[in-house]
């Protein structure tokens, strides 16, 4: 059931993630120009629904820098930590099959091939590996802190099982609320992935789906939000366990 | 007082509903223009509000496509389900009156016969039927799936009577957030009708009402808006008791 | 205390609601141009806020409609309606003398007489007093309705005592989304005042304040927001109680 | 712990806060143009997730306005008033580093001098010093007002100390959206800095980073948002006592 709801929460997340961008951006969409503000309250709606669904089977990491970063506390076997990950790339690859379907009039009505990919995966603004790659640490640090500090906060006698955590109450309307934060803020100059499998599972899906006028997929880009999330995501984790946070 | 409460949640979700529509397209309105965040902002506080106000006496389904949908797994007698649906149609059609009157003098001075229809029910942003049917049943499945999914993990030691779950707590506000979401992400395409009552109710107001300079009530698309629905709905919930969630 | 609750919490509203009219219109405001959804919001948060601080002590009415609406149900001794009424227009009017003065250097930056007006009390898109009334009617219908289902609701077994019922939980925080939904759908046509003090008594500011370039306050229409919202209120707190609601 | 907790409250706050200014007004920032209900939203969600992280050790004041009005009170130690202000100017000159940070590639984009400045410290629309004071005092006086009612009508049964009433429940929520609520109505003259910390810290970091093509920290002003902060902020805790709200 773990493995089935990690599943289901990442498809839900990228089916309403990647849904929101392909609204906002894809020629004669009815949500087009829809602006920052729904772009962000769209990813931030996509993590609440996705925590509430799936919450109490599996604490909803929906994202490899979450599972390795609670791992490398020790709130979750590394023995569980492939099948988590496994389940998070393949639920956003069947994510974005949905994005690709729901939207499917739309992609012949877009002339930009980057516009295409962008419903898929993300781009810097301004491209500067190194400066794209401290901007994912910081955006996956935040969140990773952020859910931290909200299950201490909101749960204070809990037992750190985060699974038992987010299955109640209003923890994960919270975490909603800082994926919106982290987006209206941190978003700007790489599109804030901080997620591993929201970047690379829909990349795959951009890769293999027939989509009418499609460009290549970035490939030489992709790293970059596969590995600095998991860097910020465990260095956020480190430092809460080591300031004393939440103990 | 179940089918009563289903009238009237029904008729508050189309008036706040329609009329945010009203207010975004119908000219000369104070918010005019106010873009898609206003509109799904609208319909996500509508369905909070309906939810709030009649939850505790029917469950607050205001929408055929969750009544059947509940039906086929088990949590509502199906010799309820006609009653159920003629309330709710009933309320939409109130629901869209009401919006015609409160927008009263702003029907002539909207030219366009489309906008006027558009206040009642949806149209494709591009018309192909299968495309149009396939997103429909995306976005009514995730609504489906999004209820059955906040009411178990909210209510996680509930016995599945929706009646008493949507009566009490942040249940109700969680479901005007999941409307919230899927229009942000899944209503680009079609408007995101999901719900048979929200759509057809307003489009029979809208061929019997006395509208300045009304054109057709595009009959050929209502079954869309009306099967779709059902179809996401029904897959939803037994795929959601299939998997073993909420059990 | 009960008064003084009153006068404090219809400040707080005026404050915050007459000053986000006052940030998205006067010239060289940070937030002009900020559009319907920042306007909205700013009257939502206002009214959260305002019950937030002050519901405890009175109910946080903050507003005569809904002070006269209780009382025709029994809800409040028709003896302390008066002294409600009082507190809340000096209130209103007590909030729109600090909207001026957080403003201040913008009066004179703005030109338009009519946008200055606007800051303090409504005036309608299309001028049709027995529409602009009818829309006056079903917006505070919504409110109060929304007010006592909502409170029904989250507190099904409370005794009905209103002062209680707002000073705990997140029934303000609805509350504030009520009036946030009622903004959005039905604020077009008259700017939705709802409340008679939220019109008049700031539209009382505005013809006593030494505002740069003022003109006329617009008396013609000043019964309209102030007849029609009580008019609403009571008829939906009659028909609230004559279906059982809440009962 | 508790300057520890301020410090790092105080670093999530200006790293959202100044985060979302720098995404809405550098070049080529995604979020470029994203207009004032992203930033509003992006600083009461600032608020909001450092409340939640660090409410628990330290009651998250964040803002020394809010330290010292707590102390003029009775409700904090002013032994401890040095620490907390420290930590928490410490923490926002840090999160203002990270800002510098995340957006690395986009100073040099970006032409405006005033613009960078913008994303650190406030400035007013109009100068006048008396006005702007004005605004600064009314803003901070519904901050805090707003933070000592919410905190008594959500705990009624509180004992006043805010470091556990900040430490559960919905109370963080809340005060995000009060800072929503000051940021949508009161922050169109000044930009609402209601903070000493949130505008000297950024202000020092901007004075010392490299930064390309900056101007001057226009020091000339920085006194009105240390001062009037504090002034509106005492002002507010004394009246709020003194009118015997809270007791």
């Amino acid at each position: 059931m773990v493995y089935l709801a990690e599943f289901v929460g990442t498809a839900i997340l990228i089916l309403l993630g990647g849904g929101v961008v392909a609204g906002v951006t894809l020629a004669k969409s009815k949500a087009n120009n829809g602006g920052w503000i729904v772009i962000t309250f769209g990813w931030g709606m996509a993590v609440m629904m996705a925590v509430y669904v799936v919450g109490q089977y599996s604490g909803a990491h929906i994202n490899p820098a979450v599972t390795v970063a609670l791992a490398s506390i020790g709130d979750l076997p590394w023995s569980q930590v492939p099948g988590y990950i496994a389940a998070q790339m393949a639920g956003a690859f069947a994510g974005a099959v949905l994005v690709w379907l729901a939207y499917l009039p739309h992609w012949k009505e877009t002339d930009d091939a980057d516009t295409k990919l962008g419903v898929f995966s993300t781009a810097p603004a301004v491209r500067n590996i190194p400066a794209n790659f401290a901007t994912e640490v910081i955006g996956t640090f935040m969140l990773v802190f952020g859910i931290l500090g909200i299950n201490s906060n909101v749960n204070p006698m809990g037992d750190g099982d985060l699974t038992v955590l987010f299955g109640t109450g209003i923890a994960p309307m919270l975490v909603g609320f800082l994926v919106l934060a982290i987006g209206l803020s941190l978003g700007g100059p790489t599109g804030y992935a901080i997620n591993p499998a929201r970047d690379l599972g829909p990349r795959i899906a951009h890769a293999l789906l027939p989509i009418p006028g499609k460009g290549g997929s970035d490939w030489s880009y992709a790293w970059v939000p596969v590995v600095a999330p998991i860097v910020g995501g465990v260095l956020a984790a480190q430092v809460f366990t080591a300031v004393g946070f939440g103990g």
